[in-house]
């Protein structure tokens, strides 16, 4: 192994085996080790423009790290016996070109502002595949429920029967919160897209470097406006957690009715076997596995945020080591949200939805009973609060018809309903779910006519957000091909 | 006390006090009794525009509404007896003005979004207080920041002393962050500022309600666009206690910072008395409590957060009533940042800076080694890392001069500095932190020169969010006073 | 209102409403008034038996605290201005007595260690009434056990059909839960159980005081060893938070299952009306919202907590003022866990159970082939993998009769059961729900020969948690009791 | 590969690979794949003992398990297309002795019960290793105290200088909270010591087990009491992961102050090299990472154990994948403490502390003042509040000498001290850092003959828990050999 020079000038090297493994952060550096070389190659660009760095040194360089991004970084930078990539690859470089070219790269930098912008680039691809995916289950939420909007089902509040609604209003619940999530998560990666290289160690450099310059060609908004805060900050990875913390509790929402829904009481619907799982001791079961899984990771991004807000939490000016400890479990909580998204996708369309016995539950457990209260007020003037009472003492007394109503009204308000013309038709047409159902036009409401309106709307929102994440995903893939090319024609003029 | 008419039709009420004080939400309805006044006479003024309401309920309602708005609701309303502030007032309403007129205002709601709604309108102020707070609190620092330009003074990493920086370029680089929080806060208004309003229990109402109506009277942006949704999420609120959770990790490294610049060691600043105590048995003792609560309030933010997340995790569609639970937590988190920020900014406002106490310890520590690297590269064309080592060596030497700078370089790189030219005069300038600061001019750096230009960008950024944040409190104060009006305006008229 | 006399010789008196608000810790202290005088007490009988205070003093201030003892502390005690109750409970005495008596109270302690005592006692207390409450929700599932060792249905894995079991069975494995529960809160007792009082700031004092004496007075098994530790700790408060977060995962399970199970699709219980809830606008619903909020707690406590963790976090020694922010959380935690036991409780003594419906479910969803495996594998001598996918592959073609095992056995493994000695009559006996319990005998299992058994081991072990508590219930009245005395005795004789 | 058997009857395999993945627990498994071997093999012998299994199957499986014990399991048992190392292993097993021998291990027990078995061994190993490494940290602290009885060092508050201690003082206070974390853990290692094994999927098995056998074969305490308990709770691991986070929060502050002492501000103490890092580009840095990185392991296991409690909440009974997904955060924070034990102790076992320093700072800062005031409370009779308020209002002054007091007691309380007989001599020798430490000789206090006292009552505390956990190491260790020793038995006669 190369010997770790960031070391060698200023102490000695008694780390015992269980240090050097405590303190490397190798193990998270293969994140972020693509990234890194990318950066080198921009920093030493500019170094070469701004005159820092001469000309032969500059080709040599460029020349070892074309070769680590054309085929990694040499597996020797992994040792564990480096702090970290950052010391490791130096010292493979050094191996490569000597010291006296090699030792001239980390010039005007430090590892604090190179780490801190492999960070950031690493988690804008994160940042943008997770709001590729978001858009992707969305679109297909919308697919569903553009096939399900006369899908009658009962809706539930506290778990239990409440009101007729159809699958696709359901559906469409899903869809806006996700909707949200895009807007969450595209915040997060606006904060996170500028650019802390040339922050060095935390006071910027004396040399004369060009921040625009190679913040334009990793593909940044612009270069970070504080060199202290460049360096030391970490809320845009407590943000991009935050994000994926938020939009997992709703992924557990959904997986929790997928659980309940294919139970043998419910079956509103059936998993794919392929997202399903049987027992090793019962062999009739067959276990909505995936969900649950899903379900559980909202927990893994909640402890993912919890240890980072942990973390953070007191930690003086500038860089302080505990941030190292921090980036594991960034890609551990975006990577869970990243997974569970797909998964989910997969699981859901790949489900069959069961219609009849949607339709066969939408009508029970008196679950039409607040129209039959609303036709009363509507029709019969009665105050919603006396229909209120009426309907629900007919509940408690255990049937919704005629005769129990009238019985009903006479107890909690002394009235007679059939005296004012309420009939059995009447009744009965008002606990129709159907009926129900189309009467809810409301904006957002079930009415088919109202669903398929909102789906139209909510395809626009959706193409609004895809044209925004192709954009900056774009964006970014521009500037890294250009990086690569004018790496390039550093090595081919002389 | 008037009966619970919510309860009376469908339940017997054998609650023990026991559980009417567990279920009841009583105790957090306080946060929300006002806005729930507003939502009433909104509701109304569109029952009665629709024709949902006759005149002469709609007036009688809308005159008690009025009196509620001018001198609160009465005490009566929130007898721990009504599982909430809702059903407490419709009794209330119901006393004052009978059955038939007060038994109509709940028509085409539920009190699921009627208190989304009201959560909504409260938070949505809590946010736009949270932002102008942390407006201040930003223009404080650059205000501080613009007397600081030329306050030399040693930046830490590991809390060890690094590299000379100045006061404004160390507060310069909480204000980014600070900025960052305006955008994080404002995202959050944006995704709470919409109405849940209409969406009833869940699947909205047969009632021919006029929902923009509603949004608009009520200062929001828009209805929102599922009544599923509207009704169940709870995202908005994890949204704006992440948001804070952020904010106050940073918070929390500034209190540390304080904490720490307060010793008898350090001496940096002075905290005023008034953000000061003193000790119960050790008269000398004048401690940093202030900075330390706030310290500790990022622990009660991240608290509050972790139990808004772990109660929505895996909750069903559409309404629960665990999302009751949540709502005192979304008010003591955001109450705990908006009371740090405001005692924060006096803690800061009032502080006595020591600059010649930041000047003594700025060479200390070796601090400028950076600078005497970079200038054995830049004049005497030594690689960086040689360079970085032979400082290194001579630091573990013992001094930085220049007969020991030529046995390192012996040492570790078997050359000679001395006959490259180099001089004591040239090593002691190197050393001087005022020409390592001055030389730092790099944008985000602390030379005076560029924290200057900083601060007069930030001002102009700063100067954009505060004009968001006013445009925002004047849209929701415009939309209130028109409310009024119209509320008013019903009661005149025959 | 009394000066705050703590402040006035070293600090001017400059603060701010919003500050004095900020710094104090009034609201919480109420918690621990009644402590502090008792505290107050035992202090005072100390000093006085050493000979630190003389007598006219002593038994002037035992004399107001006899009082406050009796009547509570004086209300102005509480005003805002002062820190905290014990700087205003000071100020009152001083007030009563004269500084010249009442400026002697304070000696040979501090309020770090004052206040450290209130918060153990106050917490021991809670404990005990914690495991108290635990122990009579295990005597009910016990008790309701016992009723049900017959009661046959479901038991469910991935809420799915698995296997049948009984109620009894079901209810046994949460009260086994609930008893690790109470060994974790009697752990924290034990530990929260000693006596920081005399640690004084942190170093003790010089005083000849009697920390043995104080400690028994105020009931607790020992004085602490470390003064540091005494003040600086609150791992005891982290502990019981952790128990008390640990207990309501567990309580949030059972109230998810009571959710489920009294919905209109399971209908295994109704719970009472007294526990329920309806809608304000679904005449119909009756909803277990009693569950639902008991759930939540769950996250309430995991917030208090993740609360309490992070304010500790990184702390230096001895005293900080974040500490005074912790404590609210522990009050906030321990309670929500003792109200929701007491609540489940109730709403499980009162909850109808429905056998029934219990039955007929227990032989559905081919909840009993496992058993009809088994007897392949022991009648048969089949492998039990083989004779697993037989069954699993009947299910697959939708039926567990004769003529599918036999076609599922040749698709399987190409063998014949017919040809073995299978019979249909042997195919129902062993898909008979009533069969596969009665065989599961194994220690631990759901025979109703082998609940009752476990159901007389599980008394013997709650009587002794119930003895281990009101052992040391006992020991606490009998110590403050004596210390009342004690008291009293000082102001009798002259 | 081998064919997933599990899965082969009931579904078809049509999962992809990225669902496979997601399913699968093959990355966590690692950690208890040589535990289930021996589970295997106790199972095995219970079940040939109790003629449930035939000889020559028995002898197949055993010298196969034997196989798998001596080299490891086959790395093809890990295929991601097998759920897990259970489906994976047993594949590999039937491979080498025939599905008829193969395919009756898994007889009577479900991947439940066994994968519950195998995470309580591993834990218990866990939590052996932790309390013996917390030991090992509380003899080296103790040893520590023992060398610095005499060292005078100063005392913080609020980080503010407080009072003159020692350095065994401050060393003792974290050795008390270390003695503290042996307790919890060694109650939760009693809590998780009890045997799942035999509840198979969770309502036991028909087949006639011998649940003490296998639970006296693998050394656990007792079998589980309650077949549904054993398999779906995890309350032990959130206890375990409770208590490391707990002792987490202490480390976190011994680390915080490591970092603070080693400042250039205070110079307490110097860490070797070999615990110390440098940086990339301030080539003097000399900093404490070491220290810094196991602070934020505090965040990482806080985080490790919200996950666990997130994902446990609202779990029906009995099993649930999610719990899968739980255990590698139980892994993760349990050997994040372990780690941060060994490296702390390492750490503070190589590290010089600075006595002349420390000795330099114990009367800075009025630490002293307390026991002045006392003086006059002790010896000239003040009222303390009094005595306090003329010392407070001297350092407002400027000075603790005879001139400023008397001035300082004019203002206050208008009175003379001089008058009273005090004398610069009496105030200087009160003022002493060592008389004040010499006079705190109460318990718990840092006077040199309370901290040898101490010292030694802890070293018998400590000396007992040492003895408890080699007690439980040895019972597992000769569980296990008598294991291994009856397993070969089996494969040996015929």
């Amino acid at each position: 192994m190369q010997r770790d020079l960031v070391r060698r000038g200023r102490l000695s090297d008694d780390r015992t085996g269980e240090v050097m493994h405590f303190l490397s952060s190798m193990a998270a550096d293969h994140e972020i080790a693509d990234m890194d070389v990318l950066v080198d190659m921009a920093h030493l660009l500019m170094l070469s423009r701004q005159g820092i760095i001469d000309r032969a040194a500059a080709e040599a360089l460029m020349r070892a790290l074309l070769g680590f991004h054309r085929d990694g970084i040499p597996a020797e930078a992994y040792d564990e016996r480096f702090e970290d990539i950052h010391a490791g690859k130096e010292a493979v470089l050094i191996g490569q070109v000597g010291e006296a070219f090699g030792g001239r790269l980390h010039m005007a930098r430090s590892r604090n502002d190179e780490v801190a912008t492999c960070i950031r680039m690493r988690l804008r691809d994160d940042l943008i595949a997770l709001v590729e995916e978001t858009c992707r289950l969305r679109g297909l939420l919308l697919d569903l429920a553009g096939e399900h909007t006369e899908t009658i089902m009962p809706g539930f509040t506290h778990l239990q029967h409440a009101q007729p609604t159809t699958l696709a209003h359901h559906l469409l619940a899903y869809e806006a919160a996700l909707g949200r999530d895009c807007g969450r998560l595209l915040g997060a990666y606006g904060r996170a897209n500028e650019c802390p290289l040339g922050a060095a160690a935390f006071a910027s450099t004396g040399f004369a470097i060009d921040r625009e310059m190679t913040a334009a060609l990793l593909g940044f908004e612009r270069p970070m406006g504080n060199s202290m805060d460049a360096v030391s900050t970490r809320d845009f990875a407590l943000e991009a957690l935050s994000a994926c913390a938020v939009q997992m509790a709703t992924v557990s929402r959904l997986c929790e009715e997928m659980v309940v829904w294919s139970t043998a009481f419910v079956r509103f619907v059936t998993l794919a076997d392929g997202y399903s799982s049987t027992s090793s001791i019962m062999p009739q079961k067959k276990n909505p596995d995936t969900a649950e899984i899903m379900r559980a990771k909202a927990g893994t991004v909640a402890g993912s945020l919890v240890a980072a807000l942990t973390i953070t939490k007191g930690l003086p000016m500038s860089y302080n080591r505990d941030l190292q400890e921090l980036t594991p479990h960034l890609w551990r909580g975006v990577e869970a949200a990243h997974q569970s998204l797909g998964v989910l996708r997969g699981m859901l369309a790949t489900a069959t939805f069961h219609p009849d016995r949607m339709a066969a539950e939408s009508g029970c457990g008196f679950s039409t009973a607040t129209e039959l209260a609303d036709v009363l007020v509507r029709e019969y003037g009665l105050p919603f609060r006396t229909a209120h009472s009426i309907v629900g003492r007919a509940v408690k007394m255990g049937a919704l018809d005629l005769t129990t109503l009238e019985a009903a009204a006479q107890e909690v308000a002394g009235l007679s309903l059939c005296g004012q013309g309420l009939t059995a038709e009447r009744v009965a047409a008002a606990l129709d779910p159907a009926f129900s159902v189309a009467e809810r036009k409301a904006i957002g409401g079930p009415a088919p006519s109202e669903t398929t309106r909102a789906i139209a709307e909510r395809r626009r929102l959706l193409a609004g957000d895809e044209e925004a994440v192709a954009a900056r995903k774009e964006a970014v893939a521009t500037a890294i091909a250009g990086l690569i090319l004018e790496a390039g024609r550093l090595t081919e003029h002389e």
